[in-house]
């Protein structure tokens, strides 16, 4: 089976890679789809003057009746209220909801734009683990605590990651692995491609059981040869995971 | 007793770790909680053009109702008006004293999410000392001088944090707080950590008796090893500890 | 044939660099041109209060109408919700078509300033090369997936570009341009120059055919040595390119 | 005479550092003030669209009668309108000062916390210099240019300032303050520690004859090795000293 | 010829640096001249909801019968939409400027505070050429492409500009200034200093004729060992001069 193929039975409901009917509202146009896997849309909102609670819940809905998943989050902090991840093939749907919560009184402060992707270093695990890296299914059951943060791989005279060669790269990521791996029951982890799209290179999505969770995985991981001498971090991003009514009732 | 349970007689309201009530306004979810201690919000806020005083003081009374501490802080300077640092367990509820007192006309400008632990290098303290770590009793008395600042490790390649040996680090550790345990007349210090959940890896909260303990206690500190090779400093917040009504009498 | 001049047949409606003559509701003035090439203004607006899409469409045809190209493009993320990349001989007319954005009701949030260019490596490709760099024509058919960065070569201790000699950097560009060929049928490319024009050194504009397109070609190019060890990048700014009425559809 | 005592005669109008009177529209509570020395305010602020230019000089008035000094500025460039620096020995009634402002109509978009100090290098200057550096007496007459910047010593692998030894940093100092000597007719120097309380150690503040004396003092120190080696410098903020009516006539 | 004095004939209609004469609007107060030379305000301003574009007319025309320059420029981007740089002998005059500016309408959102000056290595010019550089005759005729940049000398461990003996900074600029005179004829250019007033040590004004000419001498000049190892770059301003009319249709 080909990457750009999926097993049958995974849940997801979007046939093919062609061109998207155009909803009733919106000229005819083609859908801008990444050859393989999806697009992934962060988004980041603060609660503007006049939020319409309904416009909000029928533009998530109205997305996921497409066929894209939205993850809903109520954040923590004055960096935003609400956390929004929108995940499918047509960038063109992942700008229909931003485009929705905003005239639905959500003004976003934060953002972030990547595609779903297997990595060079992964490219030899089973099928069933590259479909899951490119069409997953979120959020996790029982696993509330969220959080977001974008990286990239360092380019120092001391450590330049993008200077080494493919072998001692892949060493690395494979101990960075191990590590995160002894996480596996407590975080669900979607790591993001963004090279040329965002201005990190990658994005970092984890869901936890606990709040502490969260901050034991990426705490530990920091001392890993990987993450201690080649990442740099952009900004955090911390919520709840929950309902979308939820999420506005508090927030709002 | 494990680090999940509490010594009999601590002064501490809230009974458990498992589902809080919901408030009536908001259906039924679960707490969101971290395994062991409290999760820690500080707001940085602003009057806003339509400020509801009553409203600001009925959040906080709220807040400590249902268990959680709430310190409130005037503060000094363009950054803020208004300092709140809320412990408790349930990330939902701290999220809900945050919109409370958004709807009262205080607009958030600053913040930081972290929470209570007890640090690696803390392990061999005794029972009582973990517990006032996790669960610790704020605001101090006559100490109403207040900073709150971020800060992390470094891992540059002459001085790279993660990539030092957990002896090394321990030894810095504990020259770091023979140097801050000279001040523990004038400082009552917190830290708490935020590794993967803020920009920054741990919050230090300090409460002095004069403005200048809290100056002698950081610029002391700073010649310490641990933190004039090892450390970056984020913002400093600064104000004046005090009851809601005179902080909002003060800040008006 | 000189730089200045063109070959016959090729897309381009504007006849000479001399004076523009002005348009009726403004002053005559002098055309403000390169002496070769085209200026390149990069624009990128968010929908404001009181978006007039009609005025948005009109200015965009009137500047047309006058001989520039302009691409417009629907924006991913908080950064903006409208791109606009428009290229022309007179700055002032540049000028004109942000001004009419802007009584439109787009507010611009970001920007950059920058003039087609032959570089100095490339001075001995054919003729026709040069002036598909200095006149291009766009956008490409086909390939609606967009992207923009700003980027400067580093002047570090250990990795000084503007210390190297004539040779090495041409053969560092050599490279890195062979990397970007193997692109060749999935990206089409402009750099266009800005020292001392906008914050960064070059902007670069890529046209993929999908996402992944954009995010292969850039993340390929990080491990060209001119990249790894002597590129810095600004923000990344991404969206599809479409008709301006769709886009204003999709944005509004 | 110890620290905290004052010299006879002094134009300082504060009798003791203990609590002071509350104002009749604020409920009592305690003062909060240095153990030794002043607070210092600094605010930058920008005229909002409904300013009360009376209600402005009755804050500034309000607050010479209460006994802290209050020095007004006009600002220049666009980072602020109006800059006040405000030395007194209670935190509370600086945060006063700051509130009339705003209720005026003057919105802060900048500031500066720190307090009078007299530092480690300069314990053996005569009493009264040190009282001159704790309790000064502001502005200097003839000296309306006026800038502050805040600043730090580095803390750079091959520059740390906080790893040199005492004496190293104190001959280094020495130097420094020869250098400055050499300006004494031409600038009023005052340096303010903040280390603990903002984001940079400490704030300097200038007082010149001409807005050349300012420059020509900043430049010839930075050649000085304490400055060339270790320091790093925040935004620098110039205006004019004028009476408080004069500077609002000025930026209305 | 003192450096304050100015050969006859020259187009400068401020006659001595002592107390100028208050506008009869604003209550009498001493000028705040540099005693040598002119203060320059760089002004970067946005088009506000109400402006008022006679009254910005009449802003230039008073400062300029008062005897200051005023340069008007049409800016490019989303930083600003109308560049003014005005020169003269009192500050307060330049802030007066400023406030009519704002009070018509525009809203600054960039600037720069700066001094002219002859720097220390040209000193043994011929004093025609001080006097051009303290008292200069703006805008140029013909040179309608502007840009403006601030910039400082590096202070690192490789490369301290502040740490070099003054016959190695001297040789490094004249080495600059021979790449600059190939530009004589291509670009006018003013190098104003601000050491200790605004948050670089230089400001760079550079008026072309042609947009590229700012472009290929700020490319040139990078290459040159003072800018490729001791220079750091601000933000670049860049617009097309014009008559304050002609601006302001221009970006209304």
């Amino acid at each position: 089976m080909s990457l750009q193929g999926r097993p049958s039975g995974a849940p997801w409901r979007f046939p093919t890679l062609g061109p998207v009917a155009p909803p009733p509202n919106r000229p005819a146009r083609q859908a801008l789809t990444p050859s393989v896997g999806w697009g992934v849309l962060h988004l980041f909102l603060k609660v503007g003057p006049a939020l319409d609670a309904e416009a909000v819940v029928e533009a998530v809905k109205a997305a996921r009746a497409e066929g894209d998943q939205v993850v809903t989050v109520a954040m923590l902090g004055h960096k935003a209220d609400v956390g929004v991840m929108a995940l499918g093939p047509d960038l063109w749907r992942l700008r229909a909801l931003q485009s929705a919560l905003r005239r639905a009184g959500l003004e976003a402060t934060g953002s972030y734009v990547s595609l779903t992707e297997v990595s060079e270093y992964a490219q030899g695990v089973p099928e069933e683990m590259k479909q899951a890296r490119l069409y997953p299914t979120l959020p996790p059951t029982g696993k509330a605590a969220f959080c977001f943060y974008p990286m990239s791989k360092r380019r120092n005279a001391d450590h330049n990651w993008y200077a080494l060669d493919y072998e001692a790269r892949k060493e690395l990521m494979l101990g960075h692995g191990a590590v995160g791996r002894t996480f596996r029951d407590r975080i669900v982890q979607l790591i993001t491609g963004s090279t040329g799209l965002d201005d990190w290179e990658w994005g970092v999505t984890l869901f936890g059981g606990h709040p502490d969770d969260l901050k034991a995985c990426v705490y530990e991981m920091r001392f890993d040869e990987a993450s201690a001498h080649y990442a740099e971090f952009g900004p955090f991003w911390t919520g709840m995971v929950g309902e979308i009514e939820d999420v506005l009732a508090s927030v709002h």
